[in-house]
């Protein structure tokens, strides 16, 4: 069993096109053993965002703390802690935070389809 | 996209043996075209507790609110908010609420090896 806090991953930037003030803790992953999927905890500061993009894979989201906004390309939509979001594949997603603290979210993807 | 409140979605209550003050909620799954896994959040009262058991899938656990141990055979280990726990398949566990409060926690699982 691998048991640990959040704070204790590495908080690691990406690098991407598109984003602003992103970063990711990679918390359960192959290297656990974790053949399915992987758990990522996301953070994001305030005014920042992750990429207006689309991928074959979904995600399975849920808000830890702070607020903002799912946006595709013909709107959005506010979120709060505590919701649940699942962006399909092929999907166009965006995650923004309009709120003044840092935005955390749980962002799991499949390793395979 | 689906988003929603995890309140917004029925609290069950699993018919298993060996379980205490258990209730979960489905919050993603394969209803959703979540295919590869599932999001459940669990909520267990004070002295609450799941089974003491193994099976052959994974859990991908993050604990949201609440105080409580993990237990395999040989011993346990204290557990918080903002903890991060990976369940190899085939492994003992059970998770316990050892708090005055509701333990509340996600458990993702997979629908195929």
């Amino acid at each position: 069993m691998k048991h640990v806090h959040h704070t204790e991953v590495e908080l690691e930037e990406p690098d991407e096109q598109g984003i602003k003030d992103v970063k990711l803790r990679w918390l359960i992953t192959k290297k656990d053993g974790a053949k399915n999927f992987a758990m990522r905890l996301f953070e994001i500061k305030a005014g920042g965002y992750t990429p207006l993009h689309q991928h074959d894979w979904e995600h399975e989201v849920f808000i830890l703390e702070g607020n903002g906004v799912t946006r595709d390309k013909t709107g959005e939509e506010t979120f709060e802690k505590g919701d649940a979001i699942f962006v399909p594949g092929m999907e166009w997603h965006q995650f923004v935070n309009t709120g003044k603290e840092t935005l955390k979210f749980l962002c799991l993807i499949p390793y395979k389809e």
